[in-house]
């Protein structure tokens, strides 16, 4: 059974970022999935990412954290003026170089979305970074 | 009666970004102060640090609150080798567009640093987001 | 000058307690102060209140951080029906047996309200917790 | 295949609450299982655990939600002296009168241990809150 498609497109949202959100170029995440409610997110390997020791910074997942949220939201949604109300992340292990996947899903829709995001290196293996996050919905 | 310095200069920590943390020239913030268990950065104008709506996005207000966290564990500790380890964030207000700063504090020094954040539009004003954060110091 | 007066009185918080909050009753917290968007509760000694290694327990430090957002942002809107969105606590120290005040602040009201609490060993000290707060007020 | 049992059994964590933590017998949570970083525990249904609208009170479910890593934690290291250093919380939905079942998994065992829990309605449905939480271990 396939599961139940997001109310945007991997291209959509592509476009939405380049079209509306001038910051999300900076980040320079690839957009790999988008469902209703769930999204995947890649940043790609990138020296200048890192921080001293040679790991993925603090920022640069926390920010691919949001933007995979963000993906799941409106593709949960359709709404793509969404904004962070809170998130919390767990530093869980050093992230080593190279690429970073991040798997969102979205636990709740309305009013105030709440969910969920997992930070793994690239190519699997234990989590680097957990995240959970409230969101709100502008009035219609 | 002055503040008690901290163990890193202004000068000191500037130079610890640019030869350590690649990330950091992405965000390009200003340092502007930094004491013991202080720190205070300043994030300038940049239309590239917006979203959708106008204001500053999420991940550009998380990376200066980070980042001044850390000013302030370094201004604390001495140690450069610090990594956060927890951060939560709450989204108060729309950041406008136009410089942010921050203005971190440490509530407490030891293997587990604890610190707050607030975040203020330029030429102050009511505070954008606010964050609290954990971090580990690696074994001496 | 005065500080603005809440928009329920102790006596008006300590009534709704006891008429609607069945589990605060529980935590039997003293209720010394609501301003609007302000409010200190106290936590009496209680060996009942401690864990392993004689500290007041988490659970005790968050119920107590959360009944003073809830009286300050009842003193902020007058909405008794308001309900957490989310709460993140830093445990900063052992909390030593005894009382403990919690002080909170609420940083902005709205459909979500903002604020923050500390939390302090009775007759003062360093913070033994800190934590920021979202709260959702229902449509009217 | 089996799962790796943990390195205290349910029996010796109820011990352990009855002995060393005397406010958990407040809580009254019944213990389910405990794995090698895994943990059920579950909050029977009580009248005295409701706020106004007829919903489980915030403050029982961070109790049970601390409780619950905290066996997880346990059960992963062996270690009672294990500490909530961090903890955030989101209320997705407002939880039904009745008991709740609390899941906990730790992510990552160490100085600083990480995990999550989810909370449930006794019976199952749509989780009701989701936490993530950081652990400190005392330097042994």
């Amino acid at each position: 059974m396939d599961k139940p498609s997001g109310l945007i497109t991997v291209d959509g949202f592509r476009q939405l970022l380049q079209d509306q959100h001038p910051f999300a170029t900076r980040i320079g995440a690839e957009i790999l999935d988008i469902g209703h409610g769930t999204a995947s997110l890649r940043l790609p390997p990138d020296d200048a990412h890192t921080r001293l020791g040679g790991i993925i910074s603090g920022p640069m997942l926390m920010a691919l954290a949001d933007l995979t949220l963000y993906a799941a939201v409106v593709g949960a949604t359709g709404n793509a003026e969404a904004v962070t109300s809170s998130l919390s992340i767990n530093f869980i292990r050093g992230a080593p170089p190279g690429g970073v996947v991040a798997q969102a899903r979205i636990l709740k829709t309305g009013r105030i979305c709440s969910g969920e995001v997992h930070l793994y290196p690239d190519g699997n293996g234990q989590p680097v970074a957990h995240a959970i996050s409230t969101w709100a919905l502008p009035r219609s």
